[in-house]
């Protein structure tokens, strides 16, 4: 299965996907990184993996539903059949999220439905939580609201500041990601309203 | 130091706190149970225990704030420092919350700010999370909003429904009640704004 990955940053997460594929833990092919901006260091790890990438950059459509469509169309024409969002940090408007409905999967630091948006991790320690984490999901047309694929829980730390908490939380989005592709891409998701039932087994 | 503790069922989480306390682990005293029905299951623990009951009827009452007023008072006059709703079923007004400020403890079962008000477990599934858990937190004038103490992950499994779900956060729920009792007691409980810190030594 081919998978197109939008990223607007380091791309931690699209290492992971890559160190999973490398690894032969992770039945994939990356087929195209998508990025809203040039000369981020996710674009590096792709073109070292031998990647192909492309740049869609917002300022050069007329309206928002055109970018949108744009990164839509440039994720179908490269084959994928499943976007990973990875860091993507642009909410992405109805062009893109119906065309690609139930086949987009998206990783947020936080235990959703607590504290989505941005700076989740910041929000958890303002609220006060002992326990927070990270979660990967389907994409809707709600900002983090869809079906609910994988979480992991994480511990806030006396001394967690927003950078410290958010590392930890990531070290567990790297396990957790590859995780939910490798279940979409064995056909183990079965999506029932609101919740996502894993079938079939564990030694496929 | 003496707890009070308000109940409206089976008590379960009441007979955490008897159990914690026969087996020397809970330096508290319980002053009073106080039910806001006659003829349930909790009143018996406490009877057995050989603690002293009390029970206000809502409806005895010509307005809800002379009720509020009247649970205040006898918790008071048990010579309580500190309350626990253990299990009770009433949103508590202001005439006790603002009485007992910082000095009363709640016990949810969700992870906070996560399914807040009733029937959380049945919430947490029909949003279709893979992790859900129980909260202990200080009370204040909003349902289930007050300054997190303690927070227990417990996993949502396949096949669940509300009751085994329940079932499974209650038995968390019976270690981290009386815990956070303890710390309480123990004068280890800092709270600075929404953040409650744990301050002192694991030995003390």
């Amino acid at each position: 299965m081919k998978v197109a990955v939008l990223v607007s940053g380091s791309g931690s997460n699209l290492q992971a996907l890559l160190d999973a594929i490398a690894a032969g833990r992770l039945p994939v092919q990356i087929s195209l990184v998508l990025a809203d901006r040039p000369g981020i260091r996710a674009l590096e790890r792709a073109q070292r993996a031998g990647v192909p990438t492309e740049v869609l950059r917002p300022r050069a459509f007329a309206q928002r539903a055109d970018f949108d469509a744009a990164l839509a169309a440039a994720c179908a024409a490269s084959g994928a059949e499943l976007v990973v969002l990875a860091g993507f940090m642009r909410v992405l408007g109805p062009r893109f999220v119906d065309a690609w409905e139930g086949r987009c999967l998206n990783v947020h630091p936080a235990l959703l439905p607590a504290f989505p948006g941005i700076d989740a991790p910041r929000q958890a320690l303002e609220y006060g939580v002992r326990i927070t984490g990270c979660t990967v999901h389907l994409v809707d047309r709600g900002t983090d609201t869809g079906p609910i694929v994988l979480q992991q829980a994480v511990p806030v730390l006396p001394g967690d500041d927003p950078a410290s908490l958010h590392a930890r939380i990531q070290r567990e989005e790297w396990r957790l990601l590859p995780e939910a592709v490798r279940l979409y891409a064995l056909g183990r998701l079965r999506v029932r309203g609101r919740r996502v039932e894993i079938v079939g087994e564990e030694n496929d």
